[in-house]
């Protein structure tokens, strides 16, 4: 158990992202492939909405990666939606040998990771790995339906409306993923569906704290350390619990949380939902090492095993970290 | 694309399974590690019980193994609850490298595949597949509360309550996976929440028509053909399917949710869930391996991919099939 450094070249070949209003409103504008103004994807519901949006996604992978769909041997994918509803459905009849996962928000990391490990073993030439999320489906599912106004809590985070998706390959792209160290679940019991962040924050601490033990490593030898959407709440929480542990993390631990919306969005803690590290490591993570700014990067994705039936029953949240280090140099 | 043949010796070193009680009163009494007589494992919820149900399940596995909870490197796990919940509670804490899945009742195959694919690649010594279902759970979340008393109809499957785990490792157990060929969801637009078999067979068909067609090798090659969970409705229809392209099923052609329960039991037309096909591998077709009755073996782990929320919309059911080919020579 520990830290898995992959043998054989492993690269991400193309990424793509699909996004809702508020992201394209976000920092980011010009990095989506594609967005919808009124988050329907000219669909009836939203949780076709949420299917069509990583359907797309996936369609925008293929293009700029000029992959045909018999070019991707498997696809890893997941989403929030009981039960993976639009990732199921998004690939259905796609005629891809299909993997379906549940990591929660961390669902892009664990994706990764296995088209990683089984590209990697040479078992795929090609893997896609994708994930998503959709605020209205979120909502309705975890919390109150969008119409109901609820107000939110200061430590709410915004379910991003996004899908992203990742190509890995064995061929020479100048982004390669050199170890993977899968998540332990960790449940500190935190009952509060309004807050992820303090849910989630144990598990990224355990695996940073296990990733730099094992590796000697400290996290000063990175340019960027990315979690998934632990949110301000989390991030502050993380923070503390690596530097009870004598690890200082630097102005380059940054959260996709935090990272894609603007201050006056007013997304309270940050943004959350399997969507939100999909689209950072997409329009962020890959767009620096393509621009060559960064050579080596630690993705955290996190997650909060969330169940609505758990949470009307009183149970508290588990939550999981899955790390993947990204090198510019294989 | 297609059939992965795994080229390290890749073995199933231990398997266990816990149940209710009409299981118990199945065909298998004597098989199963541990039973619960009203199906609560003295747990005030029924998915409470569940998630202790596949806790205790994995526990049976590391005493059958003699295995600490460290030398398992990763679990795969997977379940029908929204979401993944008894998995995700069941592992919590548990201080091991987690994967949640979901492939509906396919999960145990899926579990079993990227345990077989991750172990044979090197990166685990050792990985745990696992995967369970409750009666009651799954009847609530999926169709309606079993205190509702609704008709069934006799298309109707019996979700199994039941948990099956497999310790996959490099060993020498008799009982060594092969090839694996991962499903590919399909869609024939069955809307039935009450037909399942129905909406898995057309999946099931591809998978073996692939399978048979790539590797040349016919259903008279293998001593058992043992799918995970169409019942009799399913098994019919899967029969006739590949009738049509020239492959005839015979009687080696099994389907667990035929074979765990007696006939006046009254499942109607068969057992299903995720615990349908983790039963089935556990005391069936590993008894058969470790009995050495048996040489080669096909198991299919099918699944209907169902969805409350997609289901309430009127959307139809996609199926997927995934394949492993176990053998008594490596």
């Amino acid at each position: 158990m520990g830290i898995i450094r992959l043998k054989n070249r492993v690269s991400v070949a193309a990424v793509s992202s699909v996004c809702g209003r508020s992201e394209y409103d976000g920092r980011f504008s010009d990095r989506y492939d594609e967005h919808s103004d009124d988050d329907t994807f000219e669909q009836k519901t939203f949780e076709r909405a949420e299917e069509e949006m990583m359907r797309r996604c996936f369609g925008h992978a293929l293009r700029k990666g000029r992959f045909a769909p018999s070019d991707i041997d498997a696809v890893f994918a997941g989403d929030l939606m009981n039960q993976c509803t639009a990732s199921s459905y998004a690939f259905s009849d796609s005629g891809i040998q299909y993997f379906g996962l549940f990591g929660a928000c961390s669902t892009m990391a664990e994706a990764v990771m296995l088209a990683a490990l089984t590209v990697g073993g040479g078992y795929f030439r090609r893997a896609a790995a994708t994930a998503c999320s959709h605020f209205c489906t979120a909502e309705r599912q975890f919390r109150t339906p969008v119409e109901y106004g609820g107000q939110r809590t200061p430590t709410a985070q915004w379910t991003v409306t996004g899908a992203g998706c990742a190509v890995i390959d064995t061929g020479n792209s100048g982004m390669y993923i050199k170890e993977v160290l899968p998540g332990i679940t960790v449940d500190r019991k935190v009952t509060d569906a309004a807050n992820m962040g303090a849910a989630m924050a144990p598990a990224a601490a355990d695996t940073l704290t296990r990733y730099f033990k094992e590796s000697g490593k400290s996290p000063g030898d990175f340019d960027v350390i990315l979690s998934g959407d632990l949110g301000y709440e989390g991030r502050t929480i993380t923070t503390e619990l690596l530097f009870q542990k004598g690890i200082e993390l630097g102005d380059n631990y940054l959260d996709c949380g935090e990272l894609l919306y603007k201050k006056e969005q007013d997304v309270h803690s940050g943004g959350s939902g399997c969507g939100c590290s999909a689209l950072g490591l997409a329009v962020y993570l890959f767009e620096r090492f393509r621009k060559k700014e960064i050579k080596n990067a630690l993705f955290i994705g996190t997650g909060a095993l969330m169940s609505p039936m758990a949470t009307a029953q009183g149970h508290s949240i588990p939550g999981i970290a899955h790390l993947v280090h990204f090198s510019s140099e294989v």
